[in-house]
């Protein structure tokens, strides 16, 4: 049906007879010539329609945005003066001698390219209208040659893509299932896999020695930004490498995904960071580290000041106290840092105390701040000299119970970085490692798996009963500009060692074995030393692309409600269908009974 | 850990220190010596440990079979007399200086290789061992490459590949849908895709011009040897493009994955039947093309003869009267005709009749069959004359209603060509094109479609209005030697004729609203002409690996009855986790009181 791709014309071209097909992008009337931007996948070309070819002209005049053509013409050089350089093909017009219309459009609900915001409801009911923009096709492609470009170097490297399940079983990842009820097995279920952990460690089991796979995973948790029901894994294992040659091939992998793609250069190797330090500077273990601004402890600073707001966690083992300097912060007006109180208030922190350092040289005089009055000179002298502050600067304070600090002073550190763009660097790769195996959940009174249950720890079976909680894991987290892409561990291969972290976890033998029995028979089996890595690609995608959320990088994304208002998902069901499944709505029995 | 794969060394690596991983596939004590088979994915290596190094020596009499080892040692050549010329590796082996062992292995449930026969259920509830063998990672392998070759060759020729959700509504492909219940929204489902037809067509309108993707497709039926619950589709969509054209590319692709995998040689352009000549001469809709049988029409002989078995069908306008003769197979017993006859009872065929030609020429007398008495001398003459048979030949029968006799003859067709080993090449790809766009169903009383509702016409709305019955698709299978391996159409890209459709198919604007509503509303703006294909991909490795069934080439199967028994899915939930989802087990009602 057509000789070439609209966007593809240049001057190499003029002269040549050529049929294109594509959509009514934009049409002009001017001096009685009609001309018409046709576009399709690889871009825009100017059509020409002369009012001489009358038949042809008269169709040109009919159509409207968004419809459908195929032209014959010749391309020719725009006249001197038409020439649009921001048009890949801006040197160029097409004569139109033949036209055929083949579709209408009625008036799309919103402009293809403007620059008018549309609802993102509105834009996901209409999504073949909103890829048509040229800033999600370019997504699109972006999201194509990052999924191919990690193929093929996996592939390379002779990784075998092999696929796992869909319909399978509870996995004890820790968010919430999806669930698929059985209608050939009565009151059975199936369960979307969270990720195909389980899968492609019993592959190592099976000898493929490499594995990996891109694949849709499912996670039926309350959404945010970077949350989708399902999204989209690059999972990886292998067999017989420790994770300082797994994280090798890993930097390798990226290196060559970002000059490829980007054509951006990543320093190997990348930084490794203890999981402690990035809690310690940073109060996070997923670090943005194009943000120059460090958390500093002042804790053995405040332990004796009369203010209780800073002495209390400053003497509470599970308290913590910092400053974060801002530099040239001092500018920072009444309004700014009531927003940020109210900013940090979101993650638990009960105020903001901050100091203004007028003249770093003036003693008390020279700071400005309502907590001032609360410590003596020598106190705010030794914060002034451990955060470095300058005449100018400001520093913001944090003291709370650990968390707390970490989460509100992490966070508020991130936002300020961002609010006054203070960046160093485009792309900051980090390796957070010794990460603890787990965490005392209080709630429950019992250890939580920081990782999954099947990540390794780097003590002995013996050093991990004797103190859980000093024990650290054999995992990695691959953090990219303050977003987690990707994180790994080597695995247990061993079932007494499978069994006490089990044990330490309180999950009993059968609910172990009724989860997981599966794995811990496989085990015994020859099981190799193992290890692996997945990668949100949503994420890395979004990333990639300077996009604000991983629904711009999904073709067909859900809202945050869990939604899809394009095709009208999830809907209600016939009760035949639920019959044939043997379930039934869950109404109150009131409703039953009439 | 390891310097080279234990399958990857020869001769070229004589006198190298190396260090390998693997599996102890095989041990043997040979005059003092012991001699490991050490097995990975690359494949097997011998190596040796010698009583003199006393601890490595120890360490090797312990292990056993799939013991996890690491072993240093230096590669020699094999004694003469020694060398294996059925392995890979036979002309080495590596006298071991040092030996680890990764890990235990308890005595696998069954040998890895070996002739014994494993029933099904045992192989699956142990995949991870049964993945182990050589014929078994070869087809992983396969399977593998495969998938790779389709990529590399769509990607080449610009086809984007992109995603679509798996959380989605019912599609209206006929089979029935798996469903997972919302939590957020109370009492909705989604449904996993049978396929993504519907937004592969939205991509389309979407302006994505060339589509693919390797995707996971859900089917909620009673299972046969080649269905599985999920199985992988080619996806496939492209704009501008009619049928010539796609499948020019289609044959393309077949002809480069079949060279580049199997290095075989498959001719261009594909064969193409109409729907109606496959019925007529091979019973079927996809024929098998390696054997060289065929239906023969003789109903025109057979219309007047006493015989009512054959003068019935003969005269129905719903009925068929065929010969099959086979080539030599006057050499088949009673017994074999027996089990043919037994065969065809499977269609619904009541009987078997044959007549065996024992000598051509020898008119009446020379054929031997309970029949021959039931028709005059000329009635089998002409038969003899329209079948083409030989003396030694026979001829086999079919007269009932024509699905009946299509069914039944087109299997016994196959089933007699295989048998006897009548195969004429061994690859045969076959277009079957010009299908019916609906079959009168008697039951309901009403068209069903033969494809999709969303495959086009290869005539105008009028004439599709005045016979549907009479109405051609613009579909096409691709057939591999007896097996769909692919079907595709040109879908409807305009309202009027979508709707006129589904009019036919008595969906009624609200039900099509309900389940389509969304395509419907699409097609409105701007909808470019389309079409594509899906393979199923499982069955193409099936096929491409002389496998029987497609679980042989999925690395985890669910069984015939739906259920996986290595993970045990699926399995009973709590009842918090649904009535979080809002649903609950439907149960006698007594039961509900007790």
């Amino acid at each position: 049906m057509r000789t070439h791709k609209c966007g593809e014309l240049n001057k190499d071209n003029l002269g040549e007879s050529i049929a294109l097909c594509g959509w009514v992008h934009r049409r002009r009337d001017h001096g009685g010539v009609i001309f018409i931007d046709l576009r399709d996948r690889a871009g825009l070309v100017q059509v020409v329609f002369n009012p001489e070819s009358t038949e042809t002209f008269a169709i040109a005049e009919s159509v409207r945005s968004e419809y459908v053509l195929r032209v014959e013409g010749v391309v020719r050089e725009r006249l001197e003066g038409t020439v649009n350089a921001n048009m890949a093909t801006g040197e160029i017009e097409i004569l139109v001698s033949h036209v055929e219309v083949l579709n209408e459009s009625e008036t799309p609900p919103f402009p293809i390219e403007s620059d008018i915001e549309v609802n993102e409801e509105m834009r996901l009911r209409y999504r073949y209208i909103d890829l048509r923009k040229t800033s999600m096709l370019e997504k699109m492609k972006i999201r194509r040659d990052v999924t191919r470009n990690l193929r093929n170097f996996l592939d390379a490297q002779e990784f075998f893509e092999m696929e796992t399940p869909i319909l399978t079983k509870a996995t004890p990842e820790g968010a919430r299932d999806y669930i698929v009820p059985s209608r050939t097995h009565k009151h059975s279920f199936f369960a979307l896999p969270q990720s195909p952990q389980l899968y492609k460690q019993l592959l190592m089991m099976a000898g493929m020695d490499r594995y990996y796979q891109v694949v849709r995973c499912f996670r039926d948790e309350d959404l945010r930004a970077d949350r989708q029901p399902e999204f989209t894994q690059l999972d990886i294992e292998t067999s017989f490498m420790n994770e300082d040659k797994i994280m090798a091939i890993m930097e390798d992998m990226m290196c060559n995904l970002f000059k490829d793609v980007l054509n951006v250069d990543l320093d190997k190797p990348f930084p490794r960071m203890t999981h402690a330090e990035a809690m310690s500077r940073f109060g996070s273990d997923k670090p943005d580290l194009r943000i120059p601004l460090e958390l500093v402890d002042i804790a053995d600073e405040m332990k004796d000041v009369e203010f209780k707001v800073f002495s209390g966690p400053a003497n509470d083992p599970k308290g913590r106290v910092v400053a974060l300097c801002i530099p040239d912060g001092a500018k920072l007006s009444r309004k700014d840092i009531d927003a940020y109180t109210k900013f940090v208030s979101i993650y638990g922190a009960r105020g903001l105390a901050y100091i203004k350092v007028n003249d770093r040289n003036g003693g008390l005089e020279g700071l400005q701040s309502p907590i001032v009055k609360f410590a003596p000179a020598e106190v705010w002298e030794a914060v002034l000299e451990k955060t470095g502050a300058q005449t100018g600067d400001l520093i913001f304070f944090g003291a709370d119970k650990t968390n707390i600090v970490n989460e509100a002073i992490g966070a508020l550190r991130v936002k300020i970085g961002l609010d006054l763009g203070l960046l160093e660097g485009v792309w900051k790769p980090l390796w957070v490692v010794d990460f603890p195996m787990f965490e005392w959940d209080e709630k429950s009174q019992r250890w939580n798996a920081i990782h999954h249950p099947f990540t390794a720890p780097s003590c002995s079976e013996e050093e991990l009963k004797a103190d859980p909680g000093a024990a650290l894991s054999r995992a990695y987290d691959l953090v990219l500009n303050g977003t987690e892409v990707g994180g790994g561990s080597i695995r247990i291969n061993k079932t007494a060692m499978q069994s006490t972290v089990l044990d330490i976890l309180g999950i009993g033998k059968k609910e172990a074995n009724d989860k997981f029995g599966f794995l811990l028979e496989a085990l015994k089996y020859g099981c190799p030393p193992h290890g692996g890595m997945a990668y949100g690609l949503d994420r890395l995608v979004m990333l990639m692309t300077g996009s604000s959320s991983i629904r711009e990088v999904i073709a067909f994304p859900k809202t945050q409600s869990a939604a899809c208002p394009l095709v009208d998902a999830p809907a209600v069901i016939n009760e035949e269908q639920l019959k044939e499944l043997h379930i039934r709505l869950h109404k109150p029995i009131v409703s039953e009974e009439a």
